[in-house]
């Protein structure tokens, strides 16, 4: 049995080693992977969206996810069963909702309140610690999971507010989601977008971000390009995406997650 | 069994995954859990802190902990027992105190010196690899920890000197020992001294930092205040801290372990 | 079984936890170790010194590499068995070619072809996931290398220039390939390059980077030298390193790799 684990803690603090350990007293035979830690401080709408892409590629088990700017207040803390079967554990925040809607939906919501699956004392800064983890190792050990608490109705989570394009006949409004190690930016943008505005590999795009203009190429992957080129393409996880060949995009228009980019066919 | 692993090594270079490989060659079956290994470069103290901190969290087994500045110096390499049966392995410098302290004190010590259960030949740099995670790994396999060397007088460990608060009538002058990834700062204070001066939750408080003085308001959690107040509570590890209800302490106070903090009832 | 597991990917994202994910769907009972993904984004030469320096302190198994600049390009994938029985899987960009050499040379090349062991759609950009870590795991359940692909020429494999010191009688024209956490900068220098101006510890020597010049002593280890002097000395691979006792050389010399350090004997 699995756990899957993904937060915002970064791995220069003890915060996911305690979490480690907390999971391995309860459950000493399951095994953790990691997903990242390297959520941008509680980046919840980062976070949703790494967990919905990447889970399809994990094995099924207790997927625990902890982005949590509201800990310490009324929010809840949740368990959810989606329809394909994987268990979640995670703050009611919109972090689970996304990677759930992709798994089957969410079939079956709780409450965990229930303090027999907590540490005690629970303390009022580190429910990852004191709540989250100590309730997916119980549910990884096989507790079912309406022992956990309550159940709640689905339709009252909190939900996301994922920022949409717009989509006119000429142009995209885009706006950066995520931005990786290599520089490559994530757009909030899929295939369907480009192809609306016959945007497909080979034809030439005017991107806009900020004041400042730039030609770029639609292509398949960095290497149909020379070594300088912008790119616009399909990421591995089938989001729209900006890169630089050789070089780093983010770096290069100083582009953060939130940025606003304008696309149009180059004239 | 688990084999606990703290360092100041960081994760960009190849000295944790090749401690693991160390100690899975000589203990396939065992597990590490890395507790971190983002302590600052040659942060002793703060390593220590960090152990005793999340100890009891862990499972228990054998702690290996490894911030070592004095590698290739006469220091002593150490194995010692607690009270609680727990084994920890490190380096003579006082890492290991707090923590050993804290899980039921240092029944016994031993300095490793037997090669037969070190990697010949041993570097003079890296000891991390060629003494502690050997030692470590044939402790968990279950070689007798008199078997790494000769018994030595606990009386005679290296400690450190934690900074001490000092507290007044009305005044506190604490340090900030520790800043974690969300930029908390934590002080060398537990509740008690907050208690002399009755600060509990809801008192403000005046914080001095350097030239600069702000308020803050002794509180439960970040969720008690208002985003952008400072607050002043006990942390998930019953260290009193400093944090700043949705940004960062630190930053804000351009502030480092070792920094000087002065708390005093506001008028 | 174990997968050993080196790249360039970073752990701010998703792209390592991924990787172990659709591993361990393949091969649930493998143990994965995690070399180090902190090579520098596209550092192919830096992941092949440290794939060679670290492997024999790591258990046999399947050595899986990434660090794939030309992914999406006509580079090919590759499988390779050296003369000790070790596995490796990485890109034909000679990542793999040193750690190979030193563990028994290369017996057997396989292009990774046969997407029967591949993730279907394989991505244009992340081979990482859908073609070298299924590759991996399918090697470590006991699938037969042969079965991956046609069987290639040995000589036919991509290999990298490693820039080689120069050494005159008095001089030797080096070049550094690597910084640590430490600031510690390693060389291409070996014992031998220093024997061949007797230099060994305890002599002066003259360093020259840039335009600047500094005195450093040849020692065995920091501890040998007063803190704040500069060391020439022999690192835990056996590669010749610079280092200033109790700081960081890399900082204070703004040395990155591929700077050049010339060194002679001091007058």
């Amino acid at each position: 049995m699995f756990v899957t684990f993904l937060t915002d803690f970064g791995l220069e603090d003890d915060f996911v080693g305690t979490c480690h350990g907390v999971i391995k007293r309860i459950a000493p035979e399951i095994e953790i992977i990691d997903i990242t830690h390297g959520i941008q401080p509680q980046g919840v709408l980062q976070g949703s969206l790494v967990l919905a892409n990447t889970l399809p590629y994990l094995p099924e088990g207790v997927h625990l996810a902890v982005v949590d700017p509201g800990v310490g207040t009324e929010r809840r803390a949740l368990a959810l069963r989606s329809g394909d079967g994987r268990l979640f554990v995670g703050p009611d925040n919109g972090l689970l909702i996304p990677a759930a809607e992709k798994l089957g939906g969410i079939e079956a919501a709780y409450e965990v309140t229930n303090r027999k699956y907590a540490l005690e004392p629970v303390s009022a800064t580190f429910h990852g610690r004191d709540i989250f983890s100590p309730a997916a190792a119980h549910l990884a050990t096989g507790v079912a999971i309406e022992k956990l608490g309550p159940s709640i109705e689905p339709a009252s989570l909190s939900r996301l507010d994922v920022p949409q394009a717009e989509s006119g006949e000429k142009r995209i409004r885009a706006c950066c989601l995520y931005v990786d190690r290599f520089g490559n930016m994530q757009l909030n943008l899929t295939r369907e977008h480009l192809q609306r505005l016959a945007i497909e590999p080979g034809v030439q795009v005017e991107l806009e971000l900020g004041s400042e203009r730039y030609y770029a190429i639609a292509a398949r992957t960095f290497a149909d390009v020379r070594r300088g080129e912008i790119i616009l393409y399909e990421d591995a996880y089938e989001n729209i995406g900006i890169a630089i060949s050789g070089g780093s995009a983010a770096d290069t228009f100083l582009a953060r997650p939130g940025v606003d980019v304008r696309i149009r066919v180059a004239d």
